[in-house]
């Protein structure tokens, strides 16, 4: 492509509403454009790189043996009415009616209409295993649209479905698409993490997320540093470091006034005693209870984890005033001494001995408080797992915290949809048994920006080969005939082997041409010359690793044969 | 692919809703499925032919230097507000509100969100001429969605818009679409004429329509058998045969009882006088005004051209209480002598001496009359144009009459858009002018349908070697070793040779098998039999041109060559 009839509007100046490094230089490098809140258009280089992830995607889901289909976005609201889904999805669906009247919404998702085909299509346990997938915009209205295309209201999305006789037929499915993703984020060039969003449930839905590391990413994950665990730091586990209880003397309970000092840090040093001395007690409801979750005192409440030892869906921090009621003191001095409601301990604070916490008393706290003498409680796992925490999976790792996005999902279904929709299949016995279904997402979209927001510095993006829009850009400097000369020669040859080239041919200064390239990212930059030409040399400037600030003399006859080379060995063609 | 692999559920029984051919056999071929009113899934082969027909767009496209972007489907109301169109489209756009009450509508075309990008940035005539593309779900809210794939209210379209900076310029954007508007046509394998949408009107805007012709279609086209003028025929102009008045004398005009003889068919024969002597006469309202129009008793009202002539924008056939009023008469017997309000008569009636036409009196006709002596009006050119009429552009020529399927539509819109919504340009000379556009759109998911209106016979589809989802139908008959092996040999080489095969390797009975492949429509069918091979032959069947019927036997180790040279030479490569 010729820069100069290519629509590449670069500009200087980031978007007022941009926090992220993806929104700032897609913007700024003329990749998309918004046109509202959650909604952009993808301009030509934009729209490359969407096509490229699109066709990495599409490849490994062919090779894996899915199907390619295409179900409508505009969808009768009859389907979701089927499943509870029309209720349940509350103001995140983009509902509106025709000129009949007749109710439709915009699609988040397929289940039931992939479900639909299934009931209609498979007839016998012949017609098993089958996977269904389609690359799809999906809508969603988002409350709070952000950070450009990673939480757009509409977004191209990559869905499968997977269809089987058992929940172990299932199992092999879902393990078929595990590999097909890790061959995608491989392919793209991305470090990720396949992070298990519910390892402890037995016989419960399986899945995993696939988190795209970067320090921007919405997602705490804790991964491992010796095995392959990782996990949404939501619901991760740690081993508890000492089972045995320590033989230290039990002290006496003391109380102590602690006027105005009512943080764990404050206290800690108030009292001079380590933070892994107290109680941490919080007060939380779960709309129908009042509970107290304690928690030693370098540690925090995993909120999720909480709610599923209390056999709840959710709970919720109590207001300041709920907390003055079920304890009778201002926030910071709760504890769980004398709390009249349920107690809920940590694994590892119940191992405390001579702790200190709250006395339930404005301004005062307990010393030499025990487990068991002082106070009691149902011991349970619900602690955030942190940085240096041992692994739950091997013997010596220890975990890492880390960011991430949410780049692919990979979910066992079950007969959820199955069965509220009737979709059956016959078995070998002739009896008409629930197809076992699994879903499988990746955000095609999101993961443009994803990949940005791994691979950027300070001057522009750094694309992955596989990704770019272009995988040379190439710049002349100069009117020279012999350059442009050399340079056509250049960009026809490479075009001839399969090379995306960008000719910057435009008549600009060579300082607004390089700092455009470094803005565009493409992962080799080509620059001919007048003087290089003299010498018989072209430079090659590679713009990500193995060392991006390292220009190289190429003679120019090797030119194309050097690029082509590198190009399609990062390609792994 | 293997047939036994994938999701063809072929059926038996058309869909009650099925008018068209293309919608019975896509439903029939388990090519779609019907979601809702307008609305259908794209199973696997289903899609295919949508890839191949959006490949063939995409490649012309980017050969004609357009370049590809991606606009939302999901648009903010205030585009279309800038343009006035959010209150002229009516009940066709789909609108809806998000969680804040903001104001959304799903994109039925994108004039509006094309030119905010070029009003942000095209700045200088240097940027021009700029063509830019989508290939991208539409959705209309049509009044009647019917013919499956031929009129949905979900489809994929290919929209471009070009931007030039001037009226001349943009003639040249409009030329290299319409080139690039053939060569997609033609690599379609669809017979289409190119046809006027607005012949006459000078200095106006210009548009085509692609039509492809299949007797199912719903517009009418006239084509010359001579030269390549084709028209819509509601818009098409004829040649007026003599222009010279005829020198038979007059004849005294006289009042003949016609009784209950209202149609000019029963009045012919009643007057034993040629319908070619006729005028026949019908009354119009304008909204405003009364008004008769007068062609010949062998021609028809071109309601289009008599508006136009009006200068109104339609016209309305009047109810049978106000043609009573008009005329005094009952319908059937209303005539230009003695007629009130304002009479438009086409060129050839108005060359009609002593004609026979209404009395403005129940069962009563006039003959003998003459305009000029009788009656007067304005002339005009009102008459539908139809079979056998001369070409209005070459000596010679006659039209004939087609039915055709729009496939595609270029157009050039001026500065509408641009004007409305400040999308300015600086020209040489720094002055700031309105850029200049065309529009050029395609409906990518109606060829599919239009391609089987065109290719299809009682067994089946006929697909064209560039659309159909697999080149080769290959089948095999029995379980012998030799007949699989043979089979897998001749598969996994012409996949290697770029030939896309559907392997029918289903424990089914050839006569199913053959039934299948002839509904499917594969252009080649490749058999391969125990008996056939005994004698070291496969047999080849093409399901299209030239001679279908004739099955041809090939040697088993000819028959890789044979077929992708077939293919290969029927795709022009």
């Amino acid at each position: 492509m010729l820069y100069s009839r290519a629509l590449i509007p670069t500009v200087k100046e980031a978007p007022a509403d941009a926090a992220n490094a993806s929104h700032t230089l897609l913007v700024r490098g003329g990749y998309i454009r918004k046109v509202g809140a959650g909604m952009y258009d993808f301009l030509p280089l934009g729209l490359r790189v969407l096509k490229k992830v699109e066709a990495i995607v599409r490849e490994e889901m062919d090779r894996s043996g899915a199907q390619e289909i295409l179900m409508p976005a505009l969808l009768p609201a009859e389907y979701y009415k089927e499943t509870g889904r029309w209720d349940l999805y509350g103001d995140t669906l983009f509902r509106l009616k025709d000129r009949k009247g007749g109710e439709f919404h915009l699609g988040p998702t397929h289940e039931e209409i992939v479900t639909d085909i299934a009931r209609r299509e498979i007839k016998s346990w012949r017609d098993l295993p089958m996977n269904l997938y389609q690359i799809q915009n999906k809508f969603r209205d988002e409350p709070r649209p952000r950070g450009g295309l990673l939480r757009g209201r509409e977004f191209l999305m990559k869905d499968a479905y997977s269809f089987d006789v058992s929940e172990e037929a299932a199992f092999d499915s879902y393990e078929t698409m595990r590999k097909a993703y890790c061959r995608i984020f491989d392919r793209m060039g991305l470090v990720y993490r396949m992070v298990a969003a519910d390892p402890g449930a037995i016989g419960g839905s399986t899945s995993a997320e696939f988190q795209v590391l970067a320090d921007s990413g919405e997602d705490a994950i804790v991964a491992c540093d010796t095995c392959d665990y990782a996990a949404n730091v939501e619901i991760a586990t740690v081993k508890v470091k000492d089972q045995t209880e320590s033989s230290e003397a039990l002290e006496e309970k003391k109380k102590v006034h602690t006027p105005k000092v009512g943080t764990i840090e404050d206290v800690s040093k108030f009292l001079s005693t380590p933070k892994e001395r107290f109680l941490k007690s919080l007060v939380y409801t779960t709309g129908k209870d009042v509970v107290m979750a304690v928690v030693r005192g370098d540690h925090d409440v995993n909120e999720i984890r909480l709610a599923r030892a209390l056999g709840v869906d959710e709970v919720f921090l109590a207001t300041d005033a709920d907390v003055q009621k079920a304890t009778g003191a201002a926030v910071g001095f709760a504890g769980p001494v004398g709390f009249k409601g349920k107690v809920v301990v940590d694994r590892a604070a119940a191992l405390v001995k001579n702790a200190a916490t709250g006395a339930n008393e404005t301004d005062h706290h307990f010393t030499g408080v025990n487990k068991g003498r002082d106070w009691d409680g149902e011991v349970a796992d619900i602690r955030l797992a942190t940085s240096g925490d041992p692994c739950p999976n091997c013997e010596g790792g220890h975990l890492k915290t880390y960011r991430g996005i949410e780049g692919g999902h990979i979910f066992i279904l079950g007969t959820k949809y199955s069965a509220a929709m009737g979709a059956m299949y016959s078995d070998e016995k002739q009896e008409k048994k629930p197809i076992v279904m699994g879903c499988y997402g990746i955000g095609v979209s999101r993961l443009v920006a994803t990949a940005i927001e791994q691979n950027n510095d300070a001057d522009g993006i750094k694309w992955p080969m596989s990704l770019a829009p272009y995988h040379v850009h190439l710049v002349t400097i100069g009117k020279e005939e012999n350059v442009h000369a050399a340079a056509k020669k250049i960009y026809d040859e490479l075009r001839e082997k399969g090379v995306d080239v960008l000719w910057d041919d435009r008549d600009e200064r060579p300082g607004v041409k390089f700092k455009d390239a470094d803005l565009l990212g493409m992962p080799l930059r080509v620059t001919i010359g007048a003087k290089g030409l003299a010498n018989g040399n072209i430079e090659v400037k590679p713009r990500t690793e193995p060392d991006p600030k390292k220009a190289e003399l190429v003679p120019v006859e090797n030119a194309v044969k050097v690029l082509a080379d590198r190009v399609h060995a990062a390609l792994g063609k």
